[in-house]
């Protein structure tokens, strides 16, 4: 176990001076000051830190399960639930229509990356009612709105999203669940699995949206509808009653997030769970679509903020462990004197950095691109979808690296489970596989946005760290500008190397694709970190020491971080054939 | 749970064609001829694969635990101990005069990585008793070999090693357990922890070696003596009789190897525990580092061992699991027809077919060190000590990453612990931390093995490369060789640097000590895939597809692996400034 503290200067620094939350004010009623920030952020914090994070470990080792057909949750998730929902947190960016805030969402975001790191099992609750939240307000009925949004904005009702099912993960088109008409609403069956949250004692009703057919669906995607299916259905005052047909059938025992239930759920055992559509026939994937930006880039917050927990540890166990002698031999060192210590630190902390700055600059394109209009909309709209499977993929392989330099900097400690150290990376070794595995995102990143506009917003944003190195190469600014450029040429080289191997062979280019977001991320990475050195010596609130940190940490990352673009440039270039050949037998011995 | 089939084509191969055992054959009594070691390695395989397998994944959910005093292991282990042991594979490369069946130790090193392969936490115990075999047969008096000896290389008995205290882990100086004399023997007294099959129920005796130090030993590493402690006293006829003073305190509660018991040791809770000196006075440390080159040998195996049974299980499932279309849209593709799939399938195999090669290449040059003679023995003593800190530090970081791609080959599945993948990720994490973390293993290259010898081996090492690729190329060898040509004059360029930041400030240079041994880990690695390449064409019982296979792995290993050498020799190169300014202030925030 280890305390945990919100790192609400870098956070604000990041919102501030690199994602530059100003840009949203011309479309915002009242524009977000520094003083509302900084009150909204350190209730977050304090609730975190007192709350949220002391049930994390005794979280991991109890676990939940189920009894009489109930998911029980462990001890103390109960009360920190309450204290999150009476805070008022769960409706922060929520339509003030049904008694949301309407604050932007990367307000949420930040409050977000606190609850994270605190216990990820827990924030993973709240994040799927956000969800459902979400989906409801886009696309169900007015009636279903007010009938539902209220009581979930207030926290009183949770919400899940139930997508997976045994043979159609990866590949929703198999999805197979059904939803038979019955009156003005459906009777859903089938089964689903991998459901986060799928139930709990925590809220006082769950509503639960569900992937479904409808009997005349057409096969695929373009036959899959979206339902709500409460699980107590309500009665004539809106208040939850009588059971639903939908029951938990048992929770996994998985490798980590051992707190966040993960839920069989089994859909009209019985007459047929009682479901509401949303949104248009056979368009639910569709629905499932426009949240995807925001639930991805979720994802790509957890990988930093379970990469900030597991390095706050390794810091303060750095610090206090004695091994060794001092370099001067007057006495025990502790670790963090010898330098592959520091290297290790400085790996973790130069990467969360530059991975911090990603996640509230795509966080801030995201709300503008939802909250503009005209050309300003159009063109957050495409550096969104071109920057969320970058945050997600990117920062999530960074977390488990993050994650794993955390146990390694505890030498045989982090390895005993007390420690409390290997939970971040078994925890966060979920985080490439769920809400599209990063092979997926890489797939997306190299089709449906680059290749798809021919890669217009990609050489848009690659025109933007263009001119911003022209500048500060204009300015003299002394920063490790000639990485950069290197970087970043090798970024424009290998995007015209995989339009044309997506132009030849859309699946040609698959084989790179993975590459290429790596690459992609490590060079936007760069460019955010000096973005980010300029920012703080320009800043006047920032302590010397503060900015001979940012500088330490920007001057290491593109020596010894940013290299590994390269190597993947290097397997772009000229490594497409040597995945093009192989198939089944090139495995044979 | 999987099947685990031994590799024995691909280790033969290993042994034959690229570690060249024949060069051992001048010194050997009986040379090892293919049909016996074809015969020894197909029994192991069985063994392996029928036996210790199947416990594998039962004991990683068991554990072991403290009753009583006694530590119980996992159900079925004990069984497997007496198979393992009926088998006579104890005593493979013992002395003869003892039992031994005086084989060379690579043929041991081929059956471990079955062993281990098949559940590392059982092969746990077989090891570490095989470490104390080797301290008492180096170092004890003729005594205690006959007494001790024969028992352990029939298994009857099993050894542990008392190395690590609460205050004394990679800073063996701080070593306080205390060895008091009573007459021929010594009282020990003191705590021990870590220790690996500290207790169990697998065998008649346990024979603890403990490092203690004696009333009158000076300060440090130079104060250190080596004492064997046996559980069970011998009676007169050498039989285990009367109970030690050692008792078992605890097992930890660990992230992997579950079923191995890594306890909590206690020495002379009342009379002290009976101890007797093995080799001189104060000089047990350098007792220790004698078979240091076998251990940390074995523990590179163990990150080989544990890759393969991962890519194994990934393979058979990615065979096995539909989602989503086959290209030509003809019918569900299984997903190993996805091309990121096979990116991820060949970024383990072609790794783990560089790790083989290199694990036995060491292994045969190891066994050439202690059986040659002359200048050709000179030369291998050299070569093994400059291979061991690489075998140990890059395969085991290797590991990491090739049981973490097999559980994202499994996408959800992988994350579920009955699919049983990510327990070889959990076992694999304790190898870069144990016996020497891998920061130590880049420190003992950097320092005892490169600059302790003014970079003489190697150079040796980087001059055998060279002259193999100047044959390559004078044979127009259709190969890789223009990037290994680079990768081996940044290695030289790297190693340059490496002398010159030594010589300079000794701790300057351990900034760069891990970017050194990954660079080397990689070009060395690439050397022996090109080796392996040649080899493979002119082996007349080689099959075509495996030929092929062969080709495959060696080109995507030179075309997506190899270039992280260049983002390492990039980190050396502008790197070590961006460490050696990093202090306890360059984590401020």
């Amino acid at each position: 176990m280890s305390d945990y503290q919100y790192p609400v200067n870098d956070i604000l620094f990041s919102l501030l001076s690199i994602a530059d939350i100003n840009k949203l004010s011309p479309y915002l009623e009242e524009p977000v000051d520094q003083e509302l920030l900084e009150a909204i952020l350190g209730e977050a914090g304090k609730l975190s830190e007192q709350v949220i994070a002391p049930i994390n470990a005794s979280g991991d080792s109890e676990g939940s399960r189920v009894e009489n057909g109930e998911v029980i949750e462990a001890k103390g998730f109960k009360e920190a639930f309450k204290a999150y929902t009476d805070g008022g947190w769960v409706g922060l960016s929520g339509d003030p229509e049904y008694g949301g805030q309407g604050l932007p969402s990367f307000i949420a975001t930040a409050v977000n990356e606190g609850v994270q790191s605190a216990n990820l099992a827990f924030s993973l609750c709240p994040l799927l009612s956000h969800g459902a939240i979400e989906a409801i307000s886009h696309h169900a009925s007015d009636e279903l709105k007010s009938q539902y949004l209220p009581k979930m904005l207030s926290g009183e009702w949770a919400g899940t999203m139930n997508l997976t099912e045994p043979s159609a993960g990866s590949d929703l088109a198999a999805i197979a669940c059904k939803a038979i008409p019955d009156g003005d609403a459906y009777r859903i069956k089938g089964q689903k699995i991998y459901i986060t949250w799928g139930d709990h004692q925590m809220s006082d009703n769950i509503i639960h949206l569900v992937l479904a057919r409808l009997p005349d669906a057409p096969e695929g995607v373009k036959g899959i509808s979206l339902f709500l299916a409460p699980k107590f259905l309500l009665d004539d005052a809106g208040e939850p009653s009588q059971r639903n047909d939908v029951q938990v059938v048992s929770v996994e025992h998985k490798l980590g997030i051992h707190a966040s239930p993960t839920c069989v759920m089994s859909f009209g055992e019985n007459e047929g769970a009682l479901g509401y559509l949303v949104g248009e026939k056979h368009q639910g994937l569709k629905a499932m679509f426009t949240m995807m930006n925001n639930a991805r880039q979720g994802v790509g917050l957890q990988g930093l903020a379970i990469a900030e927990r597991a390095y706050q540890q390794a810091l303060a166990y750095a610090k206090e462990r004695k091994q060794g002698m001092k370099a001067d031999r007057s006495g025990k060192a502790a670790i963090i004197e010898h330098p592959d210590v520091l290297r290790m630190l400085m790996t973790m902390k130069s990467q969360i950095d530059a991975m911090r700055s990603l996640v509230y600059v795509a966080a801030v394109e995201n709300d503008l691109s939802h909250i503009a209009d005209g050309e300003v909309k159009q063109k957050a709209v495409a550096r969104t979808a071109l920057y969320t499977p970058i945050v997600k993929g990117w920062i999530t392989e960074q977390a488990q690296e993050i994650t794993s330099l955390a146990i390694q900097v505890h030498g045989g400690m982090g390895f005993i489970e007390e420690t409390g150290v290997a939970q971040h990376a078994r925890d966060a070794r979920i985080l490439p596989i769920y809400e599209g595995t990063n092979g997926i995102q890489a797939i997306d990143l190299i089709g449906r946005k680059l290749y798809a506009d021919k890669g217009a917003a990609m050489q848009d944003l690659l025109a933007e760290m263009g001119a911003d190195l022209d500048q500060w190469k204009a300015d003299n600014f002394n920063a490790p500008l000639e990485k950069l450029e290197n970087a970043l040429e090798q970024a424009k080289q290998a995007t015209d190397f995989c339009l044309a191997a997506m132009q030849k062979d859309s699946t040609l280019g698959t084989g790179s694709a993975y590459a290429y977001m790596m690459l992609m991320g490590y060079v936007v990475g760069a460019w955010l970190q000096i973005k980010a050195l300029a920012a703080s010596q320009q800043d006047a609130q920032m302590g010397n020491q503060q900015k001979q940190s940012w500088c330490q940490s920007v001057v290491f990352y593109c020596d010894h971080i940013l290299p590994r673009a390269s190597a993947f440039y290097q397997a772009i270039e000229s490594g497409h054939e040597s995945v093009e050949v192989l198939n089944e037998t090139s495995f044979a011995r």
